[in-house]
């Protein structure tokens, strides 16, 4: 994952560069386990044919490493983004298994031929996981290319990413942008820097059409809903223990 | 080649999104066509622990398309670059196969460890066909990562990139640099806006131990030097005809 967002991945959105290292390390493998050489071409043919095939690797990955995150005591970094097409909700390091929800909002987007926002059903998905990690939206700066798909122009991908260094905590060590001169991805979202700057997570995103059985119809950038980080945050502040300091200061 | 470039690649030093996706297109392939499975596996395994194999076809690619510019009458198109080790020569689209040269230059470089520059060989090899073409040093803004192999920040690469623009004759429609907007890569030296502005084409390439057998012992960016082109210019000019123009309007 490292390595791809030096080759224009942002691991949501794009992952031709990860799919195609993934590719290479796999072949030799799968030539040697099949139970034939044209089983092997097919199967290899298939991974070859989906460039957003390691989109299932980096979201487990994302969700792995924020899973270590939690339950660290007060903490008000979020450890989950997701959406089910009817709510977005997002968890906190310090508050367990609590889920904070507003309506999840409907993208903007660039749409397929022949579709709308009209057709958008309102985002959706576990994908979000990767923003949560400091990888998709936050690491856009790493894929200007995707513009293409998500509409702007590369300068928006540098923006995009150098906004969200001020809603999260660090910079992931591992997760470089080359563009950025090397810069670790911006990474662990503070609920309280979120509400401090009025400034929501860039998640970028596929877009899902309203009715089952059609599928994707269009891709494009959103901004998280206000109301869950709101809500996350007067949480965690009921939370907190009572101050006990001294009442002058608190006067 | 084109996609490449949307993934980090400038196709002289940096290769590895277009060995990745060469190497997704002739896996299965590779599998149907071979002895048996483990020479298959080897194959590719050989392949995959090269992410400079694809220099091979980029080279050959750009030295094809240059070819097609060959003998355009009056042009002063450049159609190679290329250096053995002591000289670095170039050709023009309208002088035939007349070779201009002048003394290789000793690459700036970042070197391997154990090595320097009193090790290095002057600037030596065919691959500046690259920049010929409007890749490699042309290139440099699709590729900020290479900065780690050459030395220099990631803006640096923007700048050089733009630089080229201003001693090129066109842009390539296919060949396009995400991080520029999907501008076209620089191509098509001209040699006279090269004297005109006393700016000359970056070259990003490797280092080669003076010492035979050795091989590489660093990458880095150089200038061509200036001799060849001052040379080339004047060919072109002894070889137009003799202005026949109004004797007042040469007054």
């Amino acid at each position: 994952m490292a390595q791809a967002l030096h080759m224009g991945d942002e691991l949501h959105n794009r992952n031709r560069a990860a799919t195609s290292l993934l590719f290479r390390l796999l072949a030799p493998a799968v030539i040697r386990t099949a139970s034939s050489a044209e089983s092997a071409a097919q199967a290899l043919e298939f991974l070859h044919g989906n460039d957003h095939f390691f989109l299932n690797l980096s979201m487990a990955a994302a969700k792995a490493t924020l899973d270590a995150a939690r339950d660290a005591r007060r903490s008000s970094i979020v450890v989950a983004m997701a959406r089910n097409g009817v709510d977005f909700g997002i968890q906190l390091a310090g508050l367990g298994q609590t889920w904070f929800t507003g309506p999840a909002p409907v993208p903007d987007a660039l749409f397929f031929p022949g579709y709308g926002k009209q057709d958008a059903n309102p985002d959706i998905g576990d994908s979000a996981i990767t923003e949560t990690c400091g990888l998709g939206g936050f690491a856009l700066a790493a894929a200007p290319a995707i513009v293409q798909l998500v509409g702007g122009a590369a300068s928006d991908a540098l923006r995009y990413t150098r906004q969200m260094y001020e809603i999260t905590a660090g910079e992931n060590p591992a997760y470089r942008i080359p563009a950025l001169d090397f810069r670790g991805a911006p990474t662990g979202i503070d609920v309280r820097k979120v509400m401090e700057r009025n400034l929501f997570p860039v998640i970028d995103t596929g877009v899902a059409h309203k009715k089952p059985g059609i599928g994707q119809v269009g891709a494009g950038i959103l901004r998280a809903p206000a109301k869950p980080f709101r809500d996350a945050l007067a949480g965690l502040a009921r939370a907190l223990p009572e101050p006990s300091g001294d009442p002058k200061e608190t006067a």
